[in-house]
């Protein structure tokens, strides 16, 4: 259980770190919308490890294949399948971690939950590797949200350790400027400083965490259902299903508390053209689970990377305590490689939502 | 859509503000718990208004009736039907709002979502009457996880505005500690400055907002799924379907980010009773998405209320702008009374999640 | 589990037989629908007993009302809540069957499944009562299948033991017509055989079975989703979740296994309006589980009552052998009062599919 | 939507009948079931095509591959994906369908329901190649069912044309004895009867249906649930998604309707081991929807295949009148493959509801 996730736009994954391949199915895209590997591929890229100086050398490739759903370069509303073969599977160099639980993975957790059933290989299922399925997944529903609503999701990095970058223009942030910097944050200055502290911890053997912020542009108002399905909600659910992440907040979020209502409050005005829109946007474009055609504007905590370099106590699968020194190629710092999987995770979210209201309203007029 | 939640211990809620009632069916829960409806009314006491001086004094009542799946004293496998009517009811006093968009109320983007049809008295079905429902439905989760699996929970408000209680002891605080002050901070110095804070809110007519903190006592390793249905994600989603809340952290969470792995990291060891512990618990009792036996912590941020007594400029249902002044029954802060929903939201939570383990694992012995 | 049906309009029903009330919540019905609890009860009027001879005369009463989700006689898209209250309960009647299992009753497989906690009282949530929470629901997919589709569902009762009635001219037959006669056959002198069979069962003290027919007019091509959730897959599971429901049938059925390719085919022509239909329709309206656009089709297998007033050889609770002699008010042939429940089948199946594959294609233009 | 089946043991199949491979994701596996290729290949190389001189001669090969979710030879909870690979694929071959619709075929409804968009290569998604990942998926259940709870399946054909074979012996008939003739049908006469009128549709050019009997034996009381998911309910379900499918009956299904109740009725007797058995199973070993002991038996109807080699009427893409003439391999009667197709309808339900029951009972101990 647990490998799907949304309900009308549903995606399965599937695979393990070192097994033969990992894959998604992509259920109820809808037909007529043009798809090529390339489309994912491009979204793939910018997840892969090795592509910069700050993420890990490990050279996995990720080419994706369709297998089924596009016919003459076309969805056609039946499951898309995606398959990444595993190439740089190297399943002997995991052989030392078959009966140790490495602190703060989820060695222990998968042990426990399976009766001791797991695949040790490199993290196997809870491997960060099933991400990439993800994206892929995500990049049909970007496909879909820009040729249907001119939906446009872009990520960056916000924070790394303690340094946080100066407040992103939401309306315009691009990814032209998230990729400008390798940590992918678009602030120069911000980048730098981030930057250094990856490598100071690198140089410490250790690791560091930090914060994706993520913005959605062009979401009409009407998305999200309402009590439990509030489409914060979902893309909460979203984010935390992130490997590492550990907290989620929409709008202004934590710093709001402080707030009081009558600062807080987003001021309804018309927009001019017979809409109307709000003149701050402390509600991040959702406001009773709903967005209101503001931009959807969120932020996602991850923890620092579990596996660093210096030695750890722990124990084994018979529960005696022994130490753990972790080796091979890790990164120090996930961020810039968790910003794809961040706006994944949102356009998979939005892709859903998208296709309720369309069940919802149909070709219903507008009431105003 | 949206009205339910939980795959296998599966809640759905209905109702609106100032109709005749509302209500919420539990299908799911397994047959032969002990229930009757004073054991759901001591929770829907703690969420109802007029508790003190600090909530509204709206007289809701709030009496709760089981309807079905109770025979004899104890449920019997068939949907739990529970029932809550609306005693102090007074649509006429919502005319002014129907032709109006509160601002950062749910009005505006109902009626976008719903082109125009909405029940605009007091909320409808977006008003936080609702979560009545839901901490009747968390009532039952209670009742089936402590009496199978000793599972408890406890929230508490941990911040209200600015002024911040100190660390509370997730091993030891109870519903008693929390209930000791009105504003349910176990503190007493702290509960005195938020109670402090609240009143100047209300003297300046306004609101404020804060954070509740909550803990899930005994839950056994491996509850959660991975992937997509990671504890910690399902947590994220039931509290960010609260209304109001915006922001949801697990473990150390957003503060986590500034540490490093080799702080963060929670070592393993032997319990002394042939298990394993963690020596501390950053990871706030979930690793890769299930649990690892240790208290399951979390905090929810929610911003000030949005209805407070200042005028405000708003637009109407035709886009025109205009102005808007709340009268009427208001909490300046809904922090007290969010801890019981709270406790909810984790309760729902985790009965599903037991479930989920139960049909995963069966009787199947542990390896270890 | 189990207690609801759909996916996009969603339907789950609860209450005992003798409990307070029995109810439906249905999630997920766009707004704009006006409806009113007298459209809920045109439908429940057709199902309750007492209403020819040929029923049980117990008097349920059987009023329905709306406690949430329309709003000034519209539909407002929040889940509508119907509640029934049971009227003519008398528990005290069914003592003697708290321990003892009737013959081919639910009760020996309740018991086994929720290990002895079930309410024996008149079967409880075995009971068909149950039924007339989900013809109410029924009752409002009509609403939204006709008023957004113009599809119209008619059933019939076709079969009585062994009575079979002429072919019905399904693009024709009517419920005035399916109302003229009590059996609900619309043939006159086919109605009148089944009522003799009927009269004759009742005499013998034995109790007969039958065939629903249905058909549902204006379903438009293309409703209905591949593989697994094909129409008739959708359409048999609802039809074979009515008690005493043991068969279905789409389109030609068993009776087309005996015929070759070449005769049952069903050719297609130009419609003459631009369109295409079928020269014949033996798919019964359904082709690779998706609507073509003709008539759907479809019957209904029901055993014969499992109460009769015969002496019958059982066990107890405890597995001990003894004898049952049922008493109290029971019909001798459910197939009227069954036709709109099979009617509610199809209406619950065909609202959720339309909702569908407007999420499908939205405002798609077609191909032709 | 639509490719996926089970609410714990779920199933999500892929793939078109031309594409470069097709194949299925199995959720929900519980984990430590010993699992290799080997078991899958052995359903699957009794639904491929070229077995016998009554079958096609295409080449599919059907070989499986599993590509994650099981580890060291046995299942470790994780999605399991099979995939298979199009081998004899000639996508050329079909180009004469590009823009005509078959006679009782998916061509046009798939047309409709998609806009144009399908892949319309010796039908695609539709084809019935589809069954081959839902076979492979349901020998996982098999697995599972038979290595847990004992429970094993059978089926047979029944029925070819009008030649309908001696009642089976529903607690004897096994595999050996289905499979001792090309027809499977286990009576040695019946069997060459069936042969025969197979022979002779292929001789005019045309195609023949016909019934598949299935047998669940070792069924635990208990599974199934109560309202909407009646185990026959959801039997009937999985059996009429599968193509061709028009009719489901279970236990004396329509035949039952002609008995009166008195003769219907299964009597409960101890069964001298201190449980409950019935002394008759006109059941069919479902009563209220929950399995009640004794064989789950059921059939279901296979319209003639519509791909016969005599001229028919149609119409093109643009709803033009023209005439159809099939070419190529394909045969005459689909029944002798449909057999484990129907065994895997019945085992993918059953899995699904053992987790379910499992997740209700957990480790509860019998009331009696």
């Amino acid at each position: 259980m647990g490998s799907s996730i949304g309900r009308l736009f549903r995606v399965t994954t599937w695979g393990e770190s070192h097994g033969p391949a990992i894959g998604a199915v992509v259920e109820g895209c809808p037909p007529g919308v043009a798809l090529s590997e390339a489309d994912l591929q491009v979204d793939l890229d910018r997840r892969r490890p090795g592509q910069s100086a700050l993420t890990t050398q490990r050279k996995e490739g990720d080419l994706v294949r369709i297998e089924a759903g596009v016919f003459e370069g076309t969805t056609t509303g039946a499951p898309i399948s995606l398959r990444i073969e595993n190439r740089d599977a190297n399943p002997g160099a995991y052989e030392h971690l078959r009966d140790l639980f490495r602190p703060s993975h989820a060695d222990f957790t998968y042990h426990e939950k399976y009766r001791g059933h797991r695949d040790w290989r490199g993290g196997g299922r809870s491997s960060a590797r099933e991400t990439a399925a993800r994206v892929a997944a995500g990049a049909v529903a970007r496909k879909l949200l820009a040729d249907r609503w001119g939906v446009e999701v872009v990520a960056w990095v916000d924070q790394v350790a303690d340094v946080r970058g100066p407040d992103v223009d939401v309306a315009a942030v691009c990814r032209a400027a998230v990729d400008a910097h390798a940590v992918r944050c678009p602030d120069a200055a911000a980048a730098q400083a981030m930057t250094e502290a990856i490598e100071a911890a690198r140089r410490d053997k250790d690791t560091v965490g930090g914060i994706v912020g993520c913005v959605a542009r062009g979401v009409p108002a009407g998305w999200g259902d309402p009590v439990f399905d509030k489409l914060e909600a979902d893309l909460a659910k979203a984010c935390l299903s992130i490997p590492a992440a550990k907290g989620f907040e929409s709008g202004a979020g934590f710093q709001g508390v402080g707030l009081r209502g009558s600062d807080h409050n987003d001021a309804f005005e018309p927009d001019g053209e017979g809409g109307v829109r709000t003149t701050t946007n402390r509600s991040g474009g959702i406001q009773g689970g709903i967005s209101n055609g503001m931009p959807v504007v969120f932020r996602v905590a991850f923890k620092p990377v579990a596996t660093h370099f210096q030695m750890q106590h722990t124990v084994d699968a018979k529960g005696r305590a022994t130490t753990f020194q972790a080796r091979g190629r890790h990164d120090p710092c996930v961020l810039p490689r968790a910003t794809p999987v961040v706006e994944a995770a949102a356009l998979l979210t939005l892709a859903d939502h998208a296709l309720r209201q369309r069940a919802n309203l149909g070709g219903m007029p507008r009431s105003r």
